[in-house]
Protein backbone atom coordinates (compact mmCIF):
# COMPACT_ATOMS: atom_id res chain seq x y z
CA UNK A 1 0.00 0.00 0.00
CA UNK A 2 2.85 2.72 0.73
CA UNK A 3 4.61 1.70 -2.73
CA UNK A 4 1.13 2.49 -4.31
CA UNK A 5 0.58 5.28 -2.98
CA UNK A 6 1.82 8.35 -4.82
CA UNK A 7 2.22 10.66 -1.84
CA UNK A 8 4.91 8.78 0.07
CA UNK A 9 8.10 9.24 -0.72
CA UNK A 10 10.58 6.25 0.46
CA UNK A 11 13.92 6.71 1.23
CA UNK A 12 14.85 2.83 0.89
CA UNK A 13 13.26 -0.17 -0.27
CA UNK A 14 14.70 -3.84 1.20
CA UNK A 15 13.61 -6.83 0.25
CA UNK A 16 14.83 -10.88 0.32
CA UNK A 17 15.07 -12.45 -2.82
CA UNK A 18 11.88 -14.39 -2.07
CA UNK A 19 10.08 -11.48 -1.63
CA UNK A 20 11.44 -9.29 -4.32
CA UNK A 21 10.16 -12.35 -6.71
CA UNK A 22 6.73 -12.10 -5.10
CA UNK A 23 6.48 -8.04 -5.50
CA UNK A 24 7.59 -8.14 -8.94
CA UNK A 25 4.10 -9.58 -10.00
CA UNK A 26 2.18 -6.44 -8.42
CA UNK A 27 2.82 -3.59 -10.69
CA UNK A 28 5.87 -1.73 -9.08
CA UNK A 29 7.06 1.05 -11.60
CA UNK A 30 10.33 0.61 -12.72
CA UNK A 31 11.49 3.56 -10.97
CA UNK A 32 10.69 1.40 -7.72
CA UNK A 33 12.14 -1.69 -8.88
CA UNK A 34 15.15 -0.06 -9.65
CA UNK A 35 15.89 1.19 -6.32
CA UNK A 36 15.01 -2.23 -4.93
CA UNK A 37 18.00 -3.09 -2.63
CA UNK A 38 18.16 -7.25 -2.13
CA UNK A 39 18.70 -8.08 1.29
CA UNK A 40 19.09 -10.90 3.78
CA UNK A 41 16.74 -11.73 6.77
CA UNK A 42 18.95 -10.59 8.64
CA UNK A 43 18.94 -7.08 7.69
CA UNK A 44 15.85 -7.13 7.46
CA UNK A 45 15.61 -8.10 10.90
CA UNK A 46 18.25 -5.41 11.74
CA UNK A 47 16.16 -2.59 10.03
CA UNK A 48 13.13 -3.53 11.60
CA UNK A 49 14.29 -4.25 14.96
CA UNK A 50 13.91 -6.71 17.11
CA UNK A 51 11.52 -9.93 17.55
CA UNK A 52 9.26 -7.97 15.18
CA UNK A 53 7.37 -10.30 12.50
CA UNK A 54 8.04 -9.49 8.94
CA UNK A 55 7.36 -11.19 5.73
CA UNK A 56 10.96 -9.88 3.73
CA UNK A 57 10.00 -6.69 3.24
CA UNK A 58 11.51 -3.44 4.59
CA UNK A 59 10.52 0.33 3.58
CA UNK A 60 12.01 3.22 5.09
CA UNK A 61 9.76 6.10 4.47
CA UNK A 62 8.63 9.95 4.85
CA UNK A 63 5.67 10.84 7.76
CA UNK A 64 2.81 11.90 5.08
CA UNK A 65 2.51 15.51 4.62
CA UNK A 66 0.50 17.38 7.00
CA UNK A 67 -3.00 18.04 6.90
CA UNK A 68 -4.98 20.20 8.72
CA UNK A 69 -9.03 19.98 9.68
CA UNK A 70 -9.77 21.70 6.34
CA UNK A 71 -7.50 19.71 4.31
CA UNK A 72 -9.40 16.96 5.18
CA UNK A 73 -12.74 18.24 3.76
CA UNK A 74 -11.65 19.57 0.47
CA UNK A 75 -13.20 17.75 -2.70
CA UNK A 76 -16.39 16.82 -0.17
CA UNK A 77 -19.45 18.00 -1.04
CA UNK A 78 -21.42 19.72 1.42
CA UNK A 79 -24.28 17.77 1.26
CA UNK A 80 -23.01 14.33 1.38
CA UNK A 81 -22.93 11.52 3.63
CA UNK A 82 -19.09 11.58 5.63
CA UNK A 83 -17.94 10.72 8.53
CA UNK A 84 -14.98 11.41 10.45
CA UNK A 85 -13.66 10.03 13.44
CA UNK A 86 -11.59 11.91 16.17
CA UNK A 87 -9.39 10.44 19.08
CA UNK A 88 -8.87 12.20 22.19
CA UNK A 89 -5.64 10.84 23.75
CA UNK A 90 -5.50 7.27 22.45
CA UNK A 91 -1.98 6.31 22.91
CA UNK A 92 -1.73 2.32 22.05
CA UNK A 93 -0.47 1.86 18.50
CA UNK A 94 -2.15 -0.93 18.26
CA UNK A 95 -5.99 -0.02 18.63
CA UNK A 96 -4.95 3.85 16.80
CA UNK A 97 -3.48 0.87 13.85
CA UNK A 98 -6.95 -0.83 14.27
CA UNK A 99 -9.07 2.04 14.73
CA UNK A 100 -8.05 3.44 11.18
CA UNK A 101 -7.80 -0.21 9.35
CA UNK A 102 -12.01 -0.18 10.47
CA UNK A 103 -11.72 3.55 9.39
CA UNK A 104 -10.84 2.65 6.04
CA UNK A 105 -13.22 -0.31 5.81
CA UNK A 106 -16.17 1.56 6.82
CA UNK A 107 -15.22 4.54 4.45
CA UNK A 108 -14.50 7.28 7.19
CA UNK A 109 -12.47 10.49 5.61
CA UNK A 110 -10.38 11.27 7.89
CA UNK A 111 -8.93 10.44 11.60
CA UNK A 112 -8.44 13.42 13.57
CA UNK A 113 -6.28 13.37 16.75
CA UNK A 114 -4.32 15.59 18.82
CA UNK A 115 -0.50 16.12 18.28
CA UNK A 116 0.55 15.25 22.09
CA UNK A 117 -0.48 11.91 23.82
CA UNK A 118 -0.89 9.98 20.19
CA UNK A 119 1.09 7.79 18.67
CA UNK A 120 3.85 8.41 16.08
CA UNK A 121 3.23 6.81 12.47
CA UNK A 122 5.49 3.89 13.44
CA UNK A 123 5.70 0.46 12.16
CA UNK A 124 3.76 -0.79 14.87
CA UNK A 125 0.60 1.36 13.90
CA UNK A 126 1.69 0.85 10.14
CA UNK A 127 1.20 -2.80 10.60
CA UNK A 128 -2.19 -2.66 12.97
CA UNK A 129 -3.17 -0.31 10.47
CA UNK A 130 -2.68 -2.95 7.71
CA UNK A 131 -2.24 -0.67 4.40
CA UNK A 132 -4.86 2.26 5.99
CA UNK A 133 -2.13 4.51 6.87
CA UNK A 134 -1.81 5.06 3.13
CA UNK A 135 -6.01 5.35 2.34
CA UNK A 136 -7.21 6.95 5.62
CA UNK A 137 -5.36 10.85 6.35
CA UNK A 138 -4.40 11.56 9.90
CA UNK A 139 -5.04 15.15 10.97
CA UNK A 140 -3.09 16.46 14.15
CA UNK A 141 -4.16 19.27 15.63
CA UNK A 142 -2.85 21.27 19.19
CA UNK A 143 -6.68 21.58 20.45
CA UNK A 144 -9.09 18.86 19.70
CA UNK A 145 -12.20 21.07 21.15
CA UNK A 146 -11.42 23.68 19.09
CA UNK A 147 -10.85 21.77 15.63
CA UNK A 148 -14.18 20.24 16.11
CA UNK A 149 -16.27 23.10 15.82
CA UNK A 150 -13.99 23.86 12.26
CA UNK A 151 -16.56 20.40 11.22
CA UNK A 152 -19.30 21.86 12.66
CA UNK A 153 -18.86 24.88 10.77
CA UNK A 154 -18.53 22.34 7.49
CA UNK A 155 -22.41 20.97 9.05
CA UNK A 156 -20.90 18.05 10.70
CA UNK A 157 -22.94 16.81 14.05
CA UNK A 158 -20.76 16.04 16.49
CA UNK A 159 -20.87 12.40 18.51
CA UNK A 160 -18.85 12.02 21.66
CA UNK A 161 -18.55 8.18 22.88
CA UNK A 162 -19.29 7.82 26.57
CA UNK A 163 -21.31 4.96 29.00
CA UNK A 164 -22.56 7.84 30.67
CA UNK A 165 -24.60 8.74 26.96
CA UNK A 166 -27.83 9.31 27.30
CA UNK A 167 -28.49 8.21 23.58
CA UNK A 168 -27.61 4.67 22.97
CA UNK A 169 -26.69 4.17 19.23
CA UNK A 170 -28.68 1.73 17.74
CA UNK A 171 -31.67 3.41 19.59
CA UNK A 172 -30.62 7.26 17.70
CA UNK A 173 -30.74 8.77 14.70
CA UNK A 174 -27.15 8.83 14.18
CA UNK A 175 -26.27 12.10 11.77
CA UNK A 176 -25.27 11.66 8.30
CA UNK A 177 -22.16 14.15 8.53
CA UNK A 178 -20.89 12.69 12.03
CA UNK A 179 -17.68 12.99 13.52
CA UNK A 180 -17.42 9.97 16.06
CA UNK A 181 -15.51 11.19 19.09
CA UNK A 182 -13.68 8.37 21.00
CA UNK A 183 -11.74 8.98 24.37
CA UNK A 184 -9.10 7.13 26.18
CA UNK A 185 -9.92 3.84 28.14
CA UNK A 186 -10.23 4.94 31.73
CA UNK A 187 -10.43 8.17 30.95
CA UNK A 188 -13.02 8.75 28.53
CA UNK A 189 -13.25 12.03 27.52
CA UNK A 190 -11.79 15.30 28.73
CA UNK A 191 -14.44 18.00 29.57
CA UNK A 192 -13.29 20.49 27.15
CA UNK A 193 -14.07 17.96 24.15
CA UNK A 194 -17.30 16.62 25.93
CA UNK A 195 -18.33 19.94 25.47
CA UNK A 196 -17.79 20.63 22.33
CA UNK A 197 -19.88 17.53 21.66
CA UNK A 198 -23.57 17.99 20.10
CA UNK A 199 -24.49 14.75 21.50
CA UNK A 200 -22.87 12.45 23.63
CA UNK A 201 -23.88 8.52 22.82
CA UNK A 202 -23.58 5.23 24.55
CA UNK A 203 -23.17 1.35 23.05
CA UNK A 204 -25.73 -1.02 24.07
CA UNK A 205 -24.36 -3.28 26.63
CA UNK A 206 -26.90 -6.16 28.05
CA UNK A 207 -23.76 -7.92 29.85
CA UNK A 208 -21.87 -7.02 33.11
CA UNK A 209 -18.85 -5.05 30.87
CA UNK A 210 -19.17 -1.33 31.25
CA UNK A 211 -16.68 -0.78 27.93
CA UNK A 212 -15.22 -1.91 25.18
CA UNK A 213 -12.04 -2.00 23.92
CA UNK A 214 -11.24 1.58 22.00
CA UNK A 215 -10.53 -0.36 18.75
CA UNK A 216 -14.05 -2.50 19.15
CA UNK A 217 -16.03 0.73 20.30
CA UNK A 218 -14.72 2.80 17.53
CA UNK A 219 -15.76 -0.44 14.80
CA UNK A 220 -19.11 -0.87 16.28
CA UNK A 221 -20.18 2.79 16.07
CA UNK A 222 -18.68 3.23 12.89
CA UNK A 223 -20.35 0.41 11.57
CA UNK A 224 -23.46 1.64 12.82
CA UNK A 225 -23.34 4.91 11.16
CA UNK A 226 -22.67 3.13 8.24
CA UNK A 227 -25.45 0.59 8.42
CA UNK A 228 -27.69 3.56 8.60
CA UNK A 229 -26.51 4.95 6.25
CA UNK A 230 -27.56 1.72 4.42
CA UNK A 231 -30.93 1.21 5.92
CA UNK A 232 -32.31 4.25 4.83
CA UNK B 1 -13.54 -9.72 39.23
CA UNK B 2 -10.91 -13.25 39.56
CA UNK B 3 -11.13 -12.19 43.50
CA UNK B 4 -14.99 -12.03 43.45
CA UNK B 5 -15.57 -15.03 41.16
CA UNK B 6 -16.36 -18.08 43.83
CA UNK B 7 -14.56 -20.63 40.94
CA UNK B 8 -11.70 -19.17 40.89
CA UNK B 9 -8.78 -21.15 43.09
CA UNK B 10 -6.04 -18.57 44.51
CA UNK B 11 -3.09 -19.08 45.23
CA UNK B 12 -1.03 -16.10 46.14
CA UNK B 13 -2.68 -12.70 46.74
CA UNK B 14 0.05 -9.89 46.51
CA UNK B 15 -0.83 -6.26 47.08
CA UNK B 16 0.76 -2.61 47.77
CA UNK B 17 -0.02 -0.79 50.71
CA UNK B 18 -2.19 1.60 48.18
CA UNK B 19 -3.57 -0.86 46.25
CA UNK B 20 -4.41 -2.71 49.32
CA UNK B 21 -5.96 0.26 51.06
CA UNK B 22 -7.96 1.01 47.60
CA UNK B 23 -9.08 -3.21 47.66
CA UNK B 24 -10.65 -2.75 51.44
CA UNK B 25 -13.80 -0.52 49.61
CA UNK B 26 -14.45 -3.63 47.41
CA UNK B 27 -16.12 -5.95 49.22
CA UNK B 28 -13.84 -8.47 49.32
CA UNK B 29 -14.14 -11.71 52.12
CA UNK B 30 -12.19 -11.73 55.95
CA UNK B 31 -11.07 -15.23 54.14
CA UNK B 32 -9.38 -13.17 51.70
CA UNK B 33 -8.15 -10.21 53.20
CA UNK B 34 -6.47 -12.48 55.70
CA UNK B 35 -4.65 -14.06 52.40
CA UNK B 36 -3.56 -10.74 51.56
CA UNK B 37 0.06 -10.76 51.44
CA UNK B 38 1.65 -7.23 51.51
CA UNK B 39 4.37 -6.48 48.89
CA UNK B 40 6.56 -3.55 47.34
CA UNK B 41 6.18 -2.51 43.78
CA UNK B 42 9.47 -4.58 42.99
CA UNK B 43 8.10 -7.71 44.24
CA UNK B 44 5.01 -7.46 41.73
CA UNK B 45 6.84 -6.52 39.06
CA UNK B 46 8.84 -9.64 39.01
CA UNK B 47 5.45 -11.65 40.06
CA UNK B 48 3.72 -10.44 37.11
CA UNK B 49 7.32 -10.06 34.97
CA UNK B 50 9.20 -7.51 33.08
CA UNK B 51 7.29 -4.52 31.69
CA UNK B 52 3.76 -5.53 32.77
CA UNK B 53 1.68 -2.43 33.47
CA UNK B 54 0.04 -3.11 36.79
CA UNK B 55 -2.10 -1.39 39.58
CA UNK B 56 -0.16 -3.04 42.43
CA UNK B 57 -1.57 -6.36 42.69
CA UNK B 58 -0.93 -9.16 41.44
CA UNK B 59 -3.20 -13.02 41.78
CA UNK B 60 -1.12 -16.06 41.15
CA UNK B 61 -4.52 -18.20 40.35
CA UNK B 62 -5.75 -21.76 39.07
CA UNK B 63 -7.33 -22.00 35.34
CA UNK B 64 -11.01 -22.41 35.82
CA UNK B 65 -12.37 -26.00 35.79
CA UNK B 66 -13.04 -27.08 32.01
CA UNK B 67 -15.97 -26.71 30.49
CA UNK B 68 -17.60 -28.33 27.43
CA UNK B 69 -20.17 -27.68 25.16
CA UNK B 70 -22.83 -29.46 27.16
CA UNK B 71 -21.88 -27.66 30.33
CA UNK B 72 -22.03 -24.23 28.37
CA UNK B 73 -25.72 -24.63 27.20
CA UNK B 74 -26.76 -25.48 31.29
CA UNK B 75 -29.43 -23.17 32.61
CA UNK B 76 -30.53 -22.08 29.09
CA UNK B 77 -33.51 -22.34 28.02
CA UNK B 78 -34.36 -23.77 24.39
CA UNK B 79 -36.45 -20.92 23.47
CA UNK B 80 -34.11 -18.03 24.64
CA UNK B 81 -32.06 -15.88 21.82
CA UNK B 82 -28.65 -16.85 22.69
CA UNK B 83 -25.52 -16.39 21.20
CA UNK B 84 -21.77 -18.44 21.37
CA UNK B 85 -18.39 -16.87 19.80
CA UNK B 86 -16.21 -19.54 17.94
CA UNK B 87 -12.75 -18.91 17.17
CA UNK B 88 -10.80 -20.73 14.73
CA UNK B 89 -7.38 -20.49 15.53
CA UNK B 90 -6.96 -16.85 16.36
CA UNK B 91 -3.59 -16.98 18.59
CA UNK B 92 -3.43 -13.78 19.60
CA UNK B 93 -3.80 -13.08 23.12
CA UNK B 94 -4.49 -9.48 23.30
CA UNK B 95 -7.03 -10.31 20.65
CA UNK B 96 -8.37 -13.33 21.75
CA UNK B 97 -8.88 -10.87 25.10
CA UNK B 98 -10.59 -8.17 23.70
CA UNK B 99 -13.28 -10.73 22.00
CA UNK B 100 -13.90 -12.44 25.34
CA UNK B 101 -14.35 -8.47 26.79
CA UNK B 102 -16.90 -7.67 24.18
CA UNK B 103 -18.32 -11.10 24.26
CA UNK B 104 -19.05 -10.19 27.88
CA UNK B 105 -20.74 -6.89 26.65
CA UNK B 106 -22.93 -8.34 24.60
CA UNK B 107 -24.17 -11.04 26.50
CA UNK B 108 -22.50 -14.12 24.46
CA UNK B 109 -22.94 -17.35 26.85
CA UNK B 110 -19.38 -18.49 26.25
CA UNK B 111 -16.11 -18.65 23.81
CA UNK B 112 -15.74 -21.84 22.27
CA UNK B 113 -12.44 -22.52 20.74
CA UNK B 114 -10.11 -24.92 19.81
CA UNK B 115 -7.46 -26.78 22.67
CA UNK B 116 -4.48 -26.42 20.10
CA UNK B 117 -3.65 -23.11 17.96
CA UNK B 118 -5.74 -20.73 20.56
CA UNK B 119 -3.90 -18.56 23.38
CA UNK B 120 -3.10 -20.09 27.05
CA UNK B 121 -5.64 -18.04 29.81
CA UNK B 122 -2.48 -15.59 30.45
CA UNK B 123 -1.92 -12.69 32.46
CA UNK B 124 -1.87 -11.04 28.85
CA UNK B 125 -5.23 -12.76 27.73
CA UNK B 126 -6.67 -11.74 31.03
CA UNK B 127 -5.74 -7.80 31.04
CA UNK B 128 -7.00 -7.56 27.55
CA UNK B 129 -10.07 -9.12 28.71
CA UNK B 130 -10.23 -6.95 31.19
CA UNK B 131 -12.73 -8.99 33.96
CA UNK B 132 -14.59 -11.05 31.33
CA UNK B 133 -12.11 -14.12 32.16
CA UNK B 134 -14.47 -14.75 34.93
CA UNK B 135 -17.52 -14.18 33.33
CA UNK B 136 -17.48 -15.77 29.69
CA UNK B 137 -16.41 -19.10 29.96
CA UNK B 138 -14.05 -20.63 27.87
CA UNK B 139 -14.88 -24.16 26.07
CA UNK B 140 -12.28 -25.31 24.36
CA UNK B 141 -12.47 -28.73 22.54
CA UNK B 142 -10.01 -30.86 19.90
CA UNK B 143 -12.40 -30.71 16.81
CA UNK B 144 -14.11 -27.26 16.32
CA UNK B 145 -15.98 -28.42 13.26
CA UNK B 146 -17.84 -31.54 14.92
CA UNK B 147 -18.41 -29.73 18.24
CA UNK B 148 -20.78 -27.03 16.54
CA UNK B 149 -22.67 -29.55 15.53
CA UNK B 150 -23.53 -29.83 19.05
CA UNK B 151 -24.93 -26.10 19.33
CA UNK B 152 -26.87 -27.58 15.85
CA UNK B 153 -28.10 -30.37 17.95
CA UNK B 154 -29.25 -27.58 20.42
CA UNK B 155 -31.26 -25.54 18.15
CA UNK B 156 -28.17 -23.05 17.64
CA UNK B 157 -27.63 -21.84 13.33
CA UNK B 158 -24.14 -21.28 13.05
CA UNK B 159 -22.91 -18.41 10.90
CA UNK B 160 -19.34 -18.43 9.47
CA UNK B 161 -17.85 -14.60 9.03
CA UNK B 162 -15.63 -14.54 6.00
CA UNK B 163 -15.17 -12.02 3.24
CA UNK B 164 -16.22 -14.26 0.70
CA UNK B 165 -19.46 -14.91 2.41
CA UNK B 166 -23.29 -14.16 0.42
CA UNK B 167 -24.97 -12.67 3.03
CA UNK B 168 -23.79 -9.41 4.71
CA UNK B 169 -24.59 -9.72 8.48
CA UNK B 170 -26.84 -6.23 8.11
CA UNK B 171 -29.15 -7.33 5.19
CA UNK B 172 -29.76 -10.98 7.00
CA UNK B 173 -31.71 -12.20 9.78
CA UNK B 174 -29.27 -12.85 12.23
CA UNK B 175 -30.40 -16.35 13.79
CA UNK B 176 -32.19 -15.92 17.36
CA UNK B 177 -29.91 -18.88 18.60
CA UNK B 178 -26.74 -18.71 16.82
CA UNK B 179 -23.01 -19.31 16.92
CA UNK B 180 -20.56 -17.17 15.14
CA UNK B 181 -17.88 -18.42 13.64
CA UNK B 182 -14.40 -16.27 12.92
CA UNK B 183 -11.34 -17.21 11.70
CA UNK B 184 -7.51 -16.23 11.80
CA UNK B 185 -6.47 -13.24 10.21
CA UNK B 186 -5.03 -13.83 6.70
CA UNK B 187 -5.76 -17.86 7.21
CA UNK B 188 -9.83 -17.32 7.25
CA UNK B 189 -12.06 -20.59 8.40
CA UNK B 190 -10.48 -23.97 7.85
CA UNK B 191 -12.62 -26.16 5.21
CA UNK B 192 -13.78 -28.58 8.06
CA UNK B 193 -15.28 -25.59 10.07
CA UNK B 194 -16.36 -23.86 7.23
CA UNK B 195 -18.50 -26.99 5.76
CA UNK B 196 -20.20 -26.68 9.43
CA UNK B 197 -21.49 -23.69 9.27
CA UNK B 198 -25.32 -23.19 7.85
CA UNK B 199 -24.53 -19.63 6.19
CA UNK B 200 -21.50 -17.63 5.81
CA UNK B 201 -21.61 -14.26 6.21
CA UNK B 202 -19.75 -11.27 5.37
CA UNK B 203 -19.25 -7.16 6.71
CA UNK B 204 -20.44 -4.59 4.52
CA UNK B 205 -17.28 -2.68 3.72
CA UNK B 206 -17.48 0.49 2.10
CA UNK B 207 -13.92 1.58 1.57
CA UNK B 208 -10.78 -0.02 0.41
CA UNK B 209 -9.88 -2.35 2.85
CA UNK B 210 -10.95 -6.00 3.08
CA UNK B 211 -10.82 -7.00 6.30
CA UNK B 212 -11.12 -5.60 10.29
CA UNK B 213 -9.02 -7.17 12.90
CA UNK B 214 -10.31 -10.22 13.94
CA UNK B 215 -12.04 -8.28 17.44
CA UNK B 216 -12.82 -5.66 15.71
CA UNK B 217 -14.86 -8.05 13.47
CA UNK B 218 -15.97 -9.82 16.39
CA UNK B 219 -17.03 -6.98 18.15
CA UNK B 220 -19.14 -5.41 14.85
CA UNK B 221 -21.40 -8.75 14.49
CA UNK B 222 -22.10 -9.47 17.94
CA UNK B 223 -23.41 -6.20 18.21
CA UNK B 224 -25.52 -6.52 14.91
CA UNK B 225 -26.43 -9.63 16.11
CA UNK B 226 -27.49 -7.96 19.65
CA UNK B 227 -28.82 -4.79 17.51
CA UNK B 228 -31.19 -7.19 15.32
CA UNK B 229 -32.76 -8.47 19.08
CA UNK B 230 -33.42 -5.47 20.68
CA UNK B 231 -34.97 -4.05 17.26
CA UNK B 232 -37.65 -6.95 16.82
Amino acid sequence: MALANPNRRIDRFLATPEAAQKLSGKNLTREQLSRLEPADRSAIDEAVGPDKVHQGVALKVQPLPAMDTHDSLEGISSDEPALIVALDHVTDPHNVGAILRSASAFGALALLTTKHNAPDETGILAKSASGALESVPIVRVTNLGRSIKDYQDAGFWIVGLDASGSNEIDKMEMPSRCVLVLGAEGEGLRPGVRSACDFIARLPMTGQMESLNVSNAAAVSMFEWMRQRRAS
